[in-house]
């Protein structure tokens, strides 16, 4: 696996249930999963002799993150080394105008988008244009690199914003694309797994609650979910990994409307933090079912097992609490002995993912009730404060 | 830890999700858990350099096995190495004559015993004695070292193979001792873990299927146990651990006998295979648990996640199967996408464990449809051949 991140980290945990260990390139040994798996290669994975030294004998060569250069990908495709998932479906998830541009081709719901690469100064008049007809109710992204709220821009009416982005984006290199702002009730995530014979499995339909732009809390399943609207989010997201040739897991993020329709947001090709409440909700794990997928295995049961789980994240505080992540986890433990903890060896720096937990309902527990634990604990964990939990008011105008 | 073997390897798994990493004291890079750990220490639980040289830096020590000599035990105490379970408390889980005195002591149910320890000719006058009073409807047990049904001897009437079997031990220089031969219904385990503070926590007591003197089924919880008796169980368990100081998991095994009475049979203080059916059954694994006692957490959950769960081993074959093992486990996922499989990464040999699985009930699912899956999903591992499952009449009279 490219990247020694958390998610390389939890994949190697289901690795070892499957006999096996799991190889990763690290940048450095004290990477989250470099550190509790014993088949290191240290590396970068912008330099394509060490993804080859990484490949070197695997199975096959898959990631924790998009970061591999298209061009590499291609060059160890071309040297017979599997890649799973392909350059040929990895680009999509790489690359958000080309992601967008496929996917309104193939007639998925989408926001409408303009493309601000190529000449700056028709690229700035193309935004013009775009953010008039939408009343500046758009958002600017990177097309490239962004992750956990990093580039991306949300303009909200201010064209003056929209414009400074734009220009200093364009004078630091960066290619943008722009989207119309959808008018969303909620974002759903549609998490899948395909295997290379084609074999397809999603997992229930579940709603993220992002926190300055990255995802805080996760529920699984998205509560109120009308069925025929997660069957169609499942149905969008299996369909589109086969038409792209996805090998792995994918994960599509929706937004669900005002108006009760679905819009693609994003989409990822590997185990996700959409995910994460697999771990100890769902018959088969994220991280266990890519390993099958990406090893061309057959996949794993996909229902989950409680009518209710709930992710947090772990997140670093503006202020390093007075107590260790240590003794905040014994307080824990002892407050709450059913919360299941991950967490990924990282120092904490503020909103960096150091962790996260799932408490999975018991039956006739509410989610509300499920929820305000998860999140109580996440709160305590990330800030070494109790509260009561969540505002279930949160986000309302 | 102090072995390589599956149980290290396992916990393994669990210290990621704590932010840990698991070293272990292995006897070579490629044992269960060395090929999965990064933080290896190649030696030999009979050196006392090597086991100090795994207890450097290391908050706690805690076992996979038996196996460490006492006397090494209690000079790393004597050092200041912090040991867990501590050695007056493994010396009873070590040595089985001692662990019956103890428990008699205590007016714990035990079956008659007598020691066979000290000169020779007496000890074979004190068997014939204790033998002829029990019909020779007796067992030989070596004290020490004995595990999965060696170091066993089972005598059903026959003096004339009970005195070979014990002049054949004393040739070698094992110790035995004697036991009545309990006439028992079924075996139950009942599985604690107790903390440095004192705190116990008991997950439900299950049943255990022995074949060939092994370990081969477990059903969690024991079918229909009278919940009175199960309370016993766990009771009897919790106040053994306190009364010896137990730090980490403990197994008590039992015999349920035709009356409906508990007899103890043996001791384990580690994570035990009567307890691997918690990795995707109860809330908290037996491997967090014993992590989270022996660095003195407060325990987890013990809840079952499901009113059925059956593990079942994945044991050598006496021939191995043309199929390899990788072969047999993507047949497996093909047919029971539902099947949890934890394989050990050890070569096949016969009667050895080298991995397990456990089928978690589904609401409605009935004991007898999750065990004959987990059963012939295991025969199939082990074997290579699909059979109906189990004979649910097997071991009628």
């Amino acid at each position: 696996m490219i990247g020694g991140g958390q998610l390389a980290r939890m994949t190697h945990q289901s690795a070892i249930a499957l006999g096996q260990c799991l190889r990763v390139l690290a940048g450095s040994a004290s990477e989250p999963a470099a550190a509790v798996s014993p088949d290191v290669v240290l590396g970068s994975h912008d330099d394509l002799d060490d993804l080859l030294r990484a490949a070197e004998g695997a199975v096959a060569l898959t990631f924790d993150h998009e970061g591999v250069p298209l061009d590499h990908l291609r060059a160890l495709e071309a040297r017979g080394v599997v890649v799973r998932p392909p350059s040929a479906a990895l680009q999509y998830a790489q690359d958000k105008m080309l992601m967008r541009e496929r996917l309104a081709k193939l007639g998925l719901p989408v926001p409408a988008f303009v493309d601000l690469s190529g000449d700056v100064a028709a690229a700035r008049a193309a935004l013009i244009e775009f953010g008039a007809a939408q009343d500046w109710q758009i958002v600017l992204k990177a097309v490239r690199g962004g992750y956990d709220g990093r580039g991306v821009w949300l303009i909200d009416g201010d064209e003056a914003a929209a414009l400074a982005a734009f220009d200093a984006a364009a004078g630091g290199d960066t290619v943008l694309m722009a989207e119309q702002k959808v008018p969303m009730a909620r974002e759903l995530s549609a998490m899948i797994a395909r295997s290379p014979h084609g074999q397809g499995a999603a997992w229930p339909v579940v709603e993220t609650i992002q926190r300055k732009g990255q995802c805080a809390v996760v529920l699984a399943p998205a509560p109120g979910l009308d069925p025929e609207t997660a069957q169609r989010a499942q149905q969008m997201a299996l369909a589109l990994a086969d038409e792209l040739g996805v090998v792995g897991n994918m994960a599509m993020e929706l937004f669900e409307t005002v108006d009760g329709d679905l819009v693609v947001n994003e989409l990822a090709m590997r185990p996700h933090n959409s995910g994460h409440w697999t771990m100890d909700g769902a018959v088969t794990s994220q991280f266990e079912q890519h390993l099958r997928a990406v090893l061309d295995y057959p996949l794993g049961a996909t229902a989950a097992t409680s009518d209710v789980v709930v992710m947090a994240n772990i997140l670093g505080a503006e202020q390093a609490p007075a107590m260790s992540m240590d003794e905040r986890l014994h307080h824990l433990m002892a407050r709450m002995p059913e919360a299941k903890v991950h967490l990924y060896g990282k120092d904490e720096r503020p909103d960096r993912k150091v962790g996260h937990l799932n408490i999975v309902g018991r039956p006739g527990q509410s989610l509300d009730d499920v929820r305000e634990r998860a999140e109580r604990a996440a709160h305590w964990m990330s800030h070494g404060v109790w509260t009561d939990g969540w505002d279930p008011h949160e986000g309302e105008n």
